[in-house]
C-alpha cells in the first residue's frame, strides 16, 4: 500500500521506538495490548482508513451536506463507511469495555485516529463528535442516562454532539441566552438558538444525542450559571425505543470554505416550546464540565489539523519525485541536460524538509500528549498523577493552537510543491489546505489557546508544570548529548530552551505587572515559541533513538534514521534561530499593538 | 462611502505624501495629471470599483464560469461591469494615447488598480491580461499587427491572453511542444496544447487576441528556440472585420481554490489543422519578449494578492469595531463588566497591526516599483534609466513573490479575526483568502521568484541596483534620522540594512562556490528577509513623513500620522526582530535539505 496520510513507519517509529507503547501490555490494565496487537489495530485502522474513507474525503468536498425541510442529508458514501468504522468499533477505542470501549491505551487511538482523522476528517467528525459526548454523559450522567444512552452512543448507534455556540455567544461562553425552565418532574424545558454545531443534524443515525449549555432560570449571569443537559433530537422511552421528536430543529446549515461533509448546523431548541431535557451533572457547573472535557476535545483538533498536513506531506513528497520539471541546477548551463524530477531541486528540497520536520515533530508531540494521559491513568501514585495532569495541561494550548498553525503553513507548502496543479481540485492539495483552516479557529481559537497557555497554564502551581516539562527536555539533551553526531545541535538546543525559560520568567512577570496588556499582546508569539521549542525538543529525542540505532540498523532503517537526524538539523539550524528572533522580539515588550488608538488603524 | 477595498486616505499618502505623484505634472508628458486631476482619478476608479464591481465578486465566486461544448460563459453581471469598465476607458490607462491609452503615470494607474483589483481580481483579469497581451503588440507587433489589433485591444473590444504553460512546460517554459510551421504566405500553422490560460476562453467579447509561444519547426530545443506568435480566436480580415474561426478550442475549465470568476481554460490550437497565427517580434527571441514584460506582469500579480490583503484588513478592522464579544482584559474579574468590541482585545489588536503595517508597506512598495518606471519614463539620461530600470528588476521578485506570500499571511489573519465566521461563506474573508493563493504560483512561483532573486538580480551589474537600493534606503534613515521620535527605529533599521547587506555579500559568495545548492536552498529564506527590509524601509519612510507634519496637522490627519509611526514601529520592533532570525538561519549555510537522501523524505 502506497504511503499516504500518514508515513507508516514513521507512526510505528513514535509508537514503539519513541513511546515504547508495547511496556504498556507489562501492566494490568493493558496487557492485552502487545507490540503485536498494536500493530494489527494499526494495521485495520489503516486499511480500512486508506480504502475505504479516503476515496470518500473529495466526494465529501464536492457533494457536501444538503438541507431541505429541516433534513440533513450526507453525501450517500458516508453511509457505508459509517457503518464499516461502526463494525470495527473504532469509536470509542480507548473508552471502558462496560459501555463497549476497547480499553485501549490512549496513544494506540491516537495512531488509529492519525489515519483516520487524514482519511476524511469532516466524515470522521461525525463519529469524534459523538464519542466527545458519550465521554460528558460517561463522566457526569446519573446511572439513567448512563443506562439509556452511552453504549448506543459508544457503539455509534447514535451520534452526539456539543451545543455551545449562540449568535452572541462565541468565544464568549457566559453570553449564551439559551434557558432551562424546571419541570415538575425534574426535567428541564430547554429553549434556544445554537449556532456552528458540526455534525448537528445529519441522516446517518435515527437519533442525535446534543449535550447542551444553557442557563436555568435565575442562575447568576455569565459562566457561574450555566448548566450542561442532554438533549436528545428524539426523547428515549425507559426501555431504549424512540418517543416522539423532541423539538430540535435544523433551521439551516452553513455554507463554508472547507470541511463541507460536516453538517454545521443552526439549531432551534423548544421553538415549539416542546424541547425536554435532563440536567448532565449538577446545576450551574456546566463549564466545569466543560473544562475537565477541554484537553482530549483540544487536542482532537490539533489532530485534526495535523492530519491535513501529514496528508499534504506525503502528498507532496510522492509528487515532486514523480513530476518531472527543470533541469537540475548544477546542468542549468548545459542545453541537453534533461529534466528531473523536481525533489532534485533546492528550494523544493527545502519545503520538503520544512514540512517533513514539522510534520515528525508535531506526531511525536501530539501523541506524547496521549502518552502522558495513558501513563496517568496506569499510576496510584497522587503526586505523579497530578504532575501528569500539569503537563498534560501545560501542552494542551500548543497541541491545539500551535499545532494548527503550523499544520495551515504546511498545508500551504503542500500547494505550493505542487505548483499550478496545487491550486486545482483535481488534487487533494487544496482540499487539505481549506479543511485545515477551521482547526486554527473552532474549540476555542488559537487567539485563546495563547492565552490559556500565558494566562492559566504557565503560572499553574506555582510553575511546577513548566519545571516539569523542562526537566524532560533536560533528559532528552542528555541522552541525545552522549552521541556525537547530535553534539552541535544539543548545544543550540540547550540554547533555546535557556532562553525560553527567560522568555517565559519575563511574560509572567509583564503578566502580573501594570503591562499586562503587552504581555498578551506577545500571548500568541509566547506560544509560537514554546512551540517550536516543543517541536525541536521531539525532534532531538526522536534523532537520539535514530543515532543510537544506526550503527546496528538494516538498510531501510538506515534510510529512515538518516531522515530522523536530517529534521532535527533543519528544524534546530534552520527555524530555531526563528525561533531566537521570535523571543528578542517578545523581550522588547513593544507597546506598539496596545497603544495605538483604536481610530489610528483607520478604515471605517 | 465606508472604507473597503483599499483605504482612501493611504492610498493618497502614498501618492501625494510619499511619492508625491503631483510634482509629475510639472513634466510635459504627464501635464495634465495634476493632483486635482489624479484626485478625480481615483475618486472615479474607487467609485466604480465599489459600487459596480465589487458585489459581483462574491457572485463570480459563487456562479464560477461554466462550461458547455467549447463555449465558456462568465456569470451574466460580469457583462454589465466589463462595459462600464470599457466605457470609463480603464484598461490602458497608461499607454500612449495614439492608441488608445490615457496616457497616465504608471503609478496613478496603479492607484486606481488597487481599488479595481481589490473589489474583483478574478474579472480584472479579462481586461487586465488584455493589456498585457496588447502591450506585446505595442513592443513587438509590425505595423500591420498594431494597426489591426491594438486600438481594440486597448478599448477593450477584444480582450487577449498568454499562452504559455503546457502539460510538461510549466516552470520550465523551454519543454514547451506546441509547434509553428511556416505557410508560403508567411504565417504560421501553430498546432499545439495549452493548459492554465487564464481567460482563455469567454462570451464577454466577439474575439479573443492569444499570444501564443511556440517553437518554429527546426528551432533549437529549450528556450532559446521558443518564438512568440499572435493568434486570433477568429481571423481578422484587412478592414478589422472577422473572418473565419480559427481553430482555438476550449476543451475544459479548472475547477480551482478560488479566482472562479475566471476562466482558466485548456486550449487545443490547430486541432484540425487549420490554426494561423503570425510571428510576433523575431523568430526564436519568443523567451526575450516575454522578459521584457515580466516585470510589469509580475508586479500585477503582486497587486493581486496584495489588493486581497488589503481588502482583508480594512474587512478585518472594521467587523472589529463592530464584533462585541468578551470583557475587556483588565476586567476579567468584575462579573458585571460588559463586553467589548473585540478589538479592544490584545490578541486583535496583534494581529490588526500586524496586518496594517504589512498592508501598507506593501502598498509603498508596489507603487514605488511603478513609480521608478516613471520616472525612467521621463528621464533622457542613459544613466539613470539605466539605474532606475535595475532598481525595478531588482525589486520585482520581491513586489510578486514577497508581497505575495505576505498577503496571504494577511488573508489568514483576515479570517482569524472573524473568528467561525471567517470561515463561512457569508463573509467575505475566506474568499479572499482562497483567491490570494494562486498569486504566490502563477507568473512564476514564488520559488521561482527567490531563484530570479539570487541567481540574476544580485549580481545583476556587479551588484549596481543592490547598492542603488542601499543607497536609496540611506536616503530614508537620514531623513528619518532628523525626527527624534524615530532615533530608536532608525538605530533598528539601519542594523537590519546592514546585516542584509553581510546576508546578501555570503549568498552571493555561497551562490559561485561549489556550495551553490546550499545557497539556492536558502534563496526563498533569502527573499523573505529582503522584502521585511523593503517593507521596514516603506513603513520609516511613511513615518519620517509623518513625524515631520504631525505637529501642524489638523486632528484627523494627526490620528493618521499616529497609525503611520505605530505601523513602523510595530513592524520595525516585532517582526525586524524576527528577521534578524531569518538572517542568522541563512548564514548558518545549514545543508541539511541538499544533503538528506530522496529516500530519507519517507513517503513512496
Amino acid at each position: 500500500m502506497a504511503q499516504v496520510i500518514a508515513d507508516r513507519r514513521d507512526v510505528d517509529f513514535v509508537l514503539h521506538e519513541q513511546l515504547e507503547v508495547g511496556e504498556f501490555s507489562k501492566t494490568e490494565k493493558f496487557a492485552e495490548f502487545t507490540r503485536k496487537t498494536v500493530d494489527l489495530i494499526i494495521n485495520e485502522a489503516r486499511n480500512l482508513a486508506v480504502k475505504e474513507i479516503l476515496p470518500t474525503q473529495k466526494i465529501g468536498d464536492e457533494k457536501g451536506c444538503a438541507f431541505d425541510g429541516g433534513k440533513v442529508t450526507v453525501p450517500e458514501e458516508f453511509h457505508r463507511i459509517y457503518k464499516l468504522f461502526r463494525e470495527g468499533e473504532w469509536l470509542a477505542m480507548n473508552e471502558d469495555p462496560q459501555w463497549g470501549g476497547q480499553g485501549m491505551p490512549r496513544t494506540v487511538a491516537l495512531a488509529a485516529n492519525d489515519f483516520f482523522n487524514g482519511a476524511n476528517y469532516a466524515f470522521i467528525m461525525y463519529p469524534g463528535l459523538t464519542h466527545g459526548a458519550a465521554k460528558l454523559v460517561e463522566v457526569f450522567g446519573s446511572d439513567e442516562q448512563k443506562r439509556i444512552f452511552l453504549k448506543k452512543m459508544y457503539s455509534g448507534e447514535w451520534t452526539g454532539t456539543m451545543l455551545l455556540t449562540e449568535p452572541e455567544a462565541g468565544t464568549d461562553v457566559g453570553a449564551l441566552q439559551t434557558t432551562a425552565v424546571k419541570n415538575e418532574d425534574g426535567t428541564y424545558a430547554i429553549t434556544g438558538n445554537k449556532i456552528f454545531i458540526s455534525s448537528g443534524e445529519h441522516d446517518l443515525t435515527e437519533n442525535i444525542i446534543h449535550p447542551v449549555l444553557a442557563r436555568i432560570e435565575g442562575a447568576p449571569e455569565g459562566t457561574r450559571g450555566i448548566s450542561l443537559f442532554l438533549v436528545p433530537k428524539y426523547r428515549v422511552n425507559p426501555d431504549g425505543s424512540l418517543g416522539e421528536f423532541n423539538d430540535v430543529v435544523c433551521t439551516g446549515i452553513e455554507h463554508k470554505m472547507g470541511i463541507h461533509g460536516n453538517a454545521t448546523c443552526s439549531l432551534t431548541l423548544g421553538g415549539k416550546g416542546n424541547c425536554i431535557g435532563t440536567l448532565l451533572g449538577e446545576e450551574n457547573k456546566g463549564m466545569k464540565a466543560m473544562f475537565l472535557m477541554m484537553n482530549e476535545a483540544r487536542a482532537l483538533v490539533g489532530m485534526q489539523g495535523f492530519c491535513c498536513a501529514s496528508a499534504a506531506y506525503l502528498n507532496a513528497v510522492n509528487y515532486a519525485r514523480e513530476r518531472i520539471q527543470g533541469k537540475h541546477l548544477l546542468q542549468m548551463m548545459d542545453a541537453n541536460a534533461p529534466a528531473v524530477p523536481i525533489i532534485q531541486h533546492p528550494d523544493i528540497r527545502r519545503m520538503l524538509l520544512k514540512m517533513k520536520s514539522l510534520v515528525e515533530g508535531m506526531r511525536s508531540l501530539l501523541y506524547y500528549h496521549g502518552y502522558l494521559d495513558d501513563l496517568k491513568h496506569l499510576s496510584d501514585d497522587p503526586e505523579e498523577i497530578a504532575k501528569l495532569q500539569g503537563m498534560i495541561e501545560l501542552l494542551t494550548p500548543i497541541v491545539k493552537g500551535y499545532i494548527t498553525d503550523r499544520a495551515f503553513e504546511v498545508c500551504s507548502e503542500g500547494v505550493q510543491v505542487f505548483g499550478g496543479y496545487g491550486f486545482i481540485s483535481d488534487y487533494p492539495q487544496e482540499q487539505l489546505l481549506r479543511d485545515c483552516r477551521i482547526t486554527q479557529i473552532y474549540e476555542g481559537t488559537n487567539g485563546i489557546q495563547a492565552m490559556d497557555l500565558l494566562g492559566r497554564k504557565l503560572g499553574m502551581n506555582q510553575g511546577k508544570p513548566v519545571m516539569d516539562l523542562l526537566a524532560e527536555m533536560n533528559r532528552t539533551i542528555a541522552a541525545a548529548g552522549e552521541i556525537p553526531a547530535l553534539e552541535d545541535f544539543v548545544a543550540d538546543f540547550k540554547a533555546a530552551v535557556k532562553k525560553l525559560g527567560e522568555v517565559g520568567m519575563h511574560m509572567g512577570m509583564t503578566a502580573m505587572s501594570p503591562k499586562v496588556l503587552n504581555a498578551f499582546a506577545f500571548a500568541h508569539p509566547f506560544m509560537e515559541v514554546t512551540g517550536d521549542v516543543a517541536v525541536a525538543w521531539m525532534l532531538l529525542w526522536r534523532a537520539s533513538i535514530a543515532g543510537r540505532k544506526m550503527d546496528g540498523a538494516g538498510k531501510k532503517d538506515k534510510v529512515f534514521y538518516e531522515g530522523q537526524i536530517r529534521s532535527a538539523e533543519y528544524f534546530i539550524k534552520s527555524v530555531l534561530p526563528i525561533t531566537l528572533g521570535k523571543m528578542n522580539a517578545i523581550l522588547t515588550n513593544n507597546g506598539a499593538a496596545i497603544e495605538i488608538s483604536e481610530d489610528a488603524f483607520g478604515g471605517r
